[in-house]
């Protein structure tokens, strides 16, 4: 049994069914934890500090996991605090803060993801990334999936943002079931 | 002996040099130590978890601080992420992003700083909050000070950003001396 730390429901399910489904792998949660998230520009170092801080309380094989979204001509902003920038500026705010700087030019980005787990057999922590590299749309495209999806373009989509891909579709690409098959590859072969 | 734990230069002196000249206290600087900050919509969260951090691994007089610009329309934005939102996006980034939304409206905003001490003598945190209301400038204006400055036009202020005024007249607005009016008259009450 893998504990993940989260407060997120749509994170947990989709976490929860596919490590089930792909790996024989179940995992549970603790409801009411606060997991603190710390300030920094590397999502590496957040994953690992709030893991630690769960590991002071309860020694116990668990992951948690940390994702933004990386726009490079922006410096890499929104990146670890994508969340909060979402629910500020939201999608417009980033086109419009890229209206007058993209000209015609391709705008790079990339969703990454970072799960910290603690390997409680081995007693360390590993960190495994997922990455998924694309363009950010010009205007705000589709319904599905949520925050930043509707204007990021997986470069391998066929044009279509996260948002216009059924959840099937997106997980090809998606950065966080990327990071979730490195822990699974990492459990089948190391157990828990 | 008071302990401002900070990594921000700027900070400490000026903060020594205001403590000292009008409350006759003295702080000093704790080097090499890392203070964590979380992530929050709250500086109250953050510079509270900072200093509780702080005090598990050292029981002393000390004070953090932590402060932000909040943009009404932009629903508070970018807040406790500044100093990562001027360094990605800076000063042009806040503009772009205003300009289509802005019309011919007044930007309201305010910078917001809070300090939180531990008062060693009752054994407990206080926070002190310091506040500067004013505009956003629909232009950069003025090289002095730092961070989003050029921008930030303080209500009582003639209409000059905070860029554009000397230190004397900036700290006559400033959020971060109001807070620290409000620790100086704290201890001076109090004692350390």
């Amino acid at each position: 049994m893998i504990y993940f730390i989260t407060s997120n429901d749509g994170k947990f399910k989709e976490a929860k069914l596919f490590l089930r489904k792909n790996y024989n792998v179940e995992i549970e949660r603790i409801k009411g934890i606060e997991v603190p998230e710390i300030q920094s520009d590397k999502l590496e170092e957040i994953a690992e500090f709030s893991l630690n801080f769960l590991l002071q309380k309860n020694k116990a094989p668990q992951f948690v996991e940390d994702a933004g979204l990386f726009i490079e001509i922006l410096n890499g902003f929104p990146g670890p605090y994508s969340a909060y920038v979402y629910k500020t500026i939201g999608n417009q705010g980033i086109l419009n803060l890229l209206k007058p700087i993209r000209g015609n030019n391709e705008v790079k980005a990339y969703f990454k993801a970072v799960i910290a787990y603690y390997d409680f057999k081995n007693n360390k922590n590993v960190l495994f990334e997922g990455i998924s590299h694309g363009l950010i749309s010009d205007r705000i495209k589709g319904d599905k999936g949520w925050g930043f999806d509707p204007i990021f373009i997986p470069i391998e989509g066929n044009g279509m943002t996260f948002a216009e891909m059924g959840i099937e579709n997106k997980n090809k690409y998606s950065h966080r079931i990327d990071a979730l098959k490195k822990l699974g590859n990492y459990i089948k072969k190391f157990g828990v």
